[in-house]
């Protein structure tokens, strides 16, 4: 077997066992604040980020209002708004003063990570558990076999992208016509 | 004279004769263009981008709708929004493309430039000269003691904070309260 | 069956698929160009630029030397450097225009996308196939359930993240010694 | 006389009126950090953030290493790096937080601000400062007629723009050739 062939049933086989076990309570109750939110805002770092982004981008096309935190045009968080923080280890410095200073603003927190101990559980207010390894090699984790946090960043997105298309599903999205709220200058 | 000082001097002398040197009439087409716009979107490349991306931001905070081009969440560009493109050269490839699939959607185009004989007078519904050297070293323009563009980039700047100077003025807006749309999370 | 089970086991299926699918002849010589590169250049919008911004993160872990294009500090690009185009239908504008700067700058240019019949064949020296549909539709490839291209995004990011793998296995890299890498301000 | 022509000489004037005001001693230290550091480092939040940007960009292109805190391929920062914080009041929590890491991984870090007296005196080597009005409206500062924090962030590009003509100056750089180290892509 080429090193592709194995490399890629490795990752994918990972994927597959990780995100079969996440919690589907923990799932429906972020999509029930993604819906109650007026705007949902996003936060994390590095790679994390770039996974929030994607999702920031899609749910925008279902016709969600969604900012991501340092984008030139950010809006000020209200009491009618969500904050979706993406950390695996809860510990990272700037997420956590974001979260202090959307909840100082009133907004809810949802926190999407593998550490359930985290200094997070201080400022959120649901924490949806994406069960891997990480920096911390804390216990009760599926180790990867990839290196760094790459299966965390990767299951990020994922999760993302089913609850966007578990809201196409719901909501009978025609998805064709998801177009007209994309981008057209590129 | 300290070698600071002196290029201190020079430099705010030759943006204060550029800036001088810029049409008021051409201003104010321009301020019109961007109140009669539902949006304005900002397209440009490198440091001319990052001096758009401060525009977009101050007039945001005055209550205006700015999108740049290749945000997250860009929105699809309509027949009742401005393309406010910054090129210096008005031959930089991607501006060109991205202003002709504004006209193709029926948005107005203004140019921000120096050279008011380039390709981007195929597309622009107004021209707004900053008379300085570009890159194709043209005749007419003023010759810059800085490297490379950068007195086309700081005037540009100071173009937009002008402009957002001028509607502050006309609209009688109080300045303390613009920080209320001001992002609150940092 | 919960929704998000059902969607969380419809998008891991759809994603297995599209890999196992990928030609491992055609990765294999992705691998030998990244490694033959002085640098690697990364090009795409929307979400597959960030899909390509996550790969160029990751690789600089492993020690390659990864630029994004319209980068703060992007450097020139050379004939001893490689420019990766991720692009699903091979017929954005802005990725073809970039492609075709870097053939005139004598850079190799491998094409990541879906359709193989598109105008990147102009300038791509090597085209490796996520065989998934795009948004023009054509035949032959894998229809996905989910809303617009997120298909081909995820299945890129994999492609990137399993090619760091490969490269780590191939060279035996220490993964904790990594992190020495990576980002440490934040 | 026009309102554009009024608010030009306005905001001309206070500009340079407060980059006289700097002190050139200040600004020689800063050239001299610059010049010992292996890499320079830059952090801010929103325009701030626009004006580092443009600065490490210009830099670049003379020849200096510059990294922006926060980019895709961003490395780990050592005891032979510099960090150039911009922020004005002196007070924002992650140029603070990024400060504080990077002195304990032993960089030199230089402040940019306007108020002397703030938290940011706990981690910076040197402060450089631009004597004007902050959100915090402290005394002996320039009062601004523009909105918020605007003439903080001109002043602060206008200040590293004539930085980089020092460094031309100084070493005699062929400014044509600084052409060379620029991006080649777009």
């Amino acid at each position: 077997m080429s090193a592709f062939v194995q490399a890629q049933q490795d990752v994918t086989a990972e994927i597959s066992a990780t995100m079969a076990a996440i919690d589907a309570a923990d799932v429906d109750a972020l999509v029930a604040e993604i819906r109650a939110a007026d705007r949902v805002f996003f936060v994390g770092v590095g790679r994390v980020l770039l996974s929030l982004q994607a999702i920031a981008k899609r749910l925008a096309h279902l016709g969600i209002d969604t900012v991501v935190v340092g984008q030139i045009t950010e809006p000020a968080i209200t009491d009618r708004d969500l904050l979706i923080v993406g950390s695996g280890s809860g510990e990272s410095a700037i997420p956590l003063a974001i979260a202090a200073r959307a909840k100082q603003n009133g907004a809810k927190v949802v926190h999407i990570g593998s550490n359930s101990q985290s200094s997070m559980r201080d400022f959120a207010d649901h924490f949806v558990r994406i069960p891997v390894q990480t920096k911390l090699h804390l216990a009760h984790e599926i180790p990867s076999i990839q290196p760094m946090t790459s299966l965390f960043e990767q299951c990020l997105l994922l999760l993302g992208d089913i609850v966007a298309l578990v809201i196409v599903r719901e909501d009978k999205l025609d998805m064709p016509s998801l177009w007209r709220n994309h981008a057209n200058l590129e």
